[in-house]
């Protein structure tokens, strides 16, 4: 196996840790826009080689992958980026992981009811060639998505009878502390991003819906708020439901009746977010201030901490999860959450890299071990679910990042 | 008498427009650093002139005066500028009025539990000069400072015989909306001077601290929050405390107990404060965003309507007002809220001036009609409440604005 990884931020930096310490690839290439980042992350291992990429171009990413004979290209940046890297694999013969979907467009008339092009479309439009190619475009393979659709297939191969819905909820209780011991507002991922993730129109699956869009819609922002109390010491965190990749993957493979997913934002950062929207600080298009002109958005993100500096001073733990509610094996009703925690002080000691680009990463090195050594194999354009779980959740605990496994209460 | 108004902005617009009702004065010479500006407003009538000056600089201030013979100067600028003006009127021989104080500088160690340069101490720190020239300045002659502190004086003479507290309240239910009928985030004054304001540390008087800073203290911001009942319709709104001149004023012209301002932001607009000042967007310093560089301040204000455009979209009432608590003249315990409320539609409709600044530009206004006519008379530097209230309050009903007075229930 030879890898083409495309990005070397946060979540790739953290991919070529973890990717270090295994020996089922032979290669990997890491290329990044600016060379000079590629090749800080290609000290880590004598099999890492560093390279300049236009990730905006298909041709670029296709000779690249041609040039180094690259088996698998493995994309880490942003997903407007996603189309060009996936049309290049393609092209360049290889197969293709991502850890975001293409982006969605909203309902013209209707944001807010209905969906217009979804998160993934533009990349499932494309399945059939990629079929006739006999390659694999392994999407959403992360940590949400990725690890959280996992855990769905897991709980309808082993747990569950039936299922009345898939609920991801992910949370975490990490904080930043100033020198003064006062808590900072230090979000551990962009605020950018964020912005654009938690104000889109969140989606929904229904099956009873399916005559219509296939039983997508979609709702105002931040809607049906609920407390979920995440387990190992995080505690409860108020989640709202948000657009996000597993709502468009998991009806696809899996028999249930509804998905959702929830984000564990937290109260005072939903507040943020929605301050931000009404006074227009959340635009993007540039506005006059003096002599000169910015995108209001631009000017929040820096007067931020950058979330890739803040790793040594953050503590806490962050937690993926899916929330099961169906039927038991035995018949009698049940409702499981199927999680992972990573606590930063751990992340970081062991790996030098904060624990929510690490969560992220250590997904797709598992994935692409899983393809490497067969337990995982398929053509098309396929999400996580389609894979069987066992493998995967075996290899979590063989990386020494075990999952868990907890009942949750009826209210 | 012949008075020069500096400033022709929202305040000094609305000044030109009522005064231009009354005939108790010869001339105004209406100045501003923008020339045009001060022709605009000086069309309204024929005893008016406009005039170029540079309100930083008091030679520039006297020379004016000198020139036009002016008896009064009205400041009507930003509180910046409140020395230089103070001073030119001195060294011109003129009479002085202003509607802020000198501005506060907090205490370097202890900025959130003692005073430092307190709000107007500049001011008073040149009483003498003033006394010795026999000439007047009239300070926080608008309506909050002004109005509110003759209340005050009205309160003391007329309708307690021992007060317990002096509570300032200000409260509005103004509200605009677009084209759809939604509410959108408006201010009806200026976020950048509204951040200033709030963001300083509150400033509260007690006779039973007297002896340390002559009884004045300071809190958090957003101190002791409390749900004010706001009379004519406008009903509960959140108020906290905010740093105000009347807290300065009050104690040294009337008898009572404590003192205190709270301002009636609403719950929404302190968490939106509350958030600019935790993301670091309430900062003056510039910083980098790309390739240029701006004050995060200075983008919020951009994002957000211009609140001289807002007048004629705006609904909804604006309500300054003294809350005395204490022994009535009979000897019972008594709670009564002096007011004055201006609707948006009658300012605009009467006036052609949003409520907020024409409430506070009526105050000056009456204030130099009772000079002119000697029913006010004084040297030295003095608060409104160092005047008789009563003809103060008789000239608001004659100019058709008249105040009211409420019973509050004990909660």
């Amino acid at each position: 196996m030879r890898i083409l990884l495309i990005g070397a931020g946060g979540v790739g930096g953290a991919f070529a840790a973890i990717a270090a310490r295994r020996d089922f690839f032979e290669a990997i290439v890491i290329a990044d826009y600016d060379e000079a980042r590629a090749r800080r992350a290609a000290e880590a291992d004598a099999r890492f080689t560093a390279a300049r990429v236009d990730a905006s171009d298909p041709d670029s990413v296709a000779a690249l992958a041609r040039e180094h004979g690259i088996t698998h290209v493995m994309n880490a940046v942003d997903p407007r980026f996603v189309l060009p890297i996936f049309d290049g694999a393609l092209a360049a013969g290889a197969d293709y992981l991502d850890m975001a979907m293409s982006l969605s467009r909203r309902h013209e008339a209707e944001p807010y009811a209905k969906v217009g092009v979804k998160l993934g479309d533009e990349q499932f439009a494309k399945a059939a060639e990629w079929e006739a190619a006999g390659r694999l475009a392994l999407v959403g393979m992360g940590v949400e998505p990725g690890m959280s659709d996992v855990f769905a297939r897991y709980a309808a191969d082993e747990l569950f009878s039936s299922i009345s819905e898939i609920g991801v909820r992910d949370g975490a209780n990490l904080a930043v502390h100033d020198v003064d011991g006062n808590e900072i507002f230090a979000p551990s991922f962009s605020i950018w991003t964020t912005i654009e993730e938690c104000l889109n129109p969140p989606v929904i699956w229904e099956r009873r819906r399916e005559a219509v869009d296939g039983g997508w819609f979609t709702t105002e922002p931040f809607s049906e708020p609920e407390v979920f109390d995440f387990p190992e010491g995080i505690g409860p965190v108020e989640c709202v439901n948000v657009e996000h990749e597993e709502v468009l993957l998991v009806p696809r493979w899996i028999d249930c009746e509804r998905v959702t997913f929830k984000y564990g934002l937290g109260a005072e950062f939903i507040g943020v977010l929605q301050t931000l929207h009404r006074l227009g600080l959340d635009r993007t298009d540039k506005v006059r201030v003096g002599g000169v002109e910015v995108s209001p958005r631009d000017v929040v993100a820096a007067c931020l901490p950058d979330p890739a500096s803040i790793g040594p001073v953050m503590t806490g733990k962050t937690c993926a999860g899916v929330w099961v509610r169906g039927t038991g094996r035995d018949g009698e009703p049940r409702s499981t959450y199927l999680y992972h925690v990573v606590d930063n002080a751990w992340a970081m000691a062991e790996y030098g890299h904060q624990c929510v680009v690490w969560q992220t990463a250590i997904n797709p090195v598992i994935a692409l071990e899983l393809l490497a050594t067969g337990a995982w194999a398929g053509s098309g354009v396929l999400g996580p679910e389609a894979m069987p779980a066992q493998p995967f959740l075996d290899k979590l605990v063989e990386y020494g990042s075990p999952w868990g496994l907890m009942e949750v209460p009826e209210r």
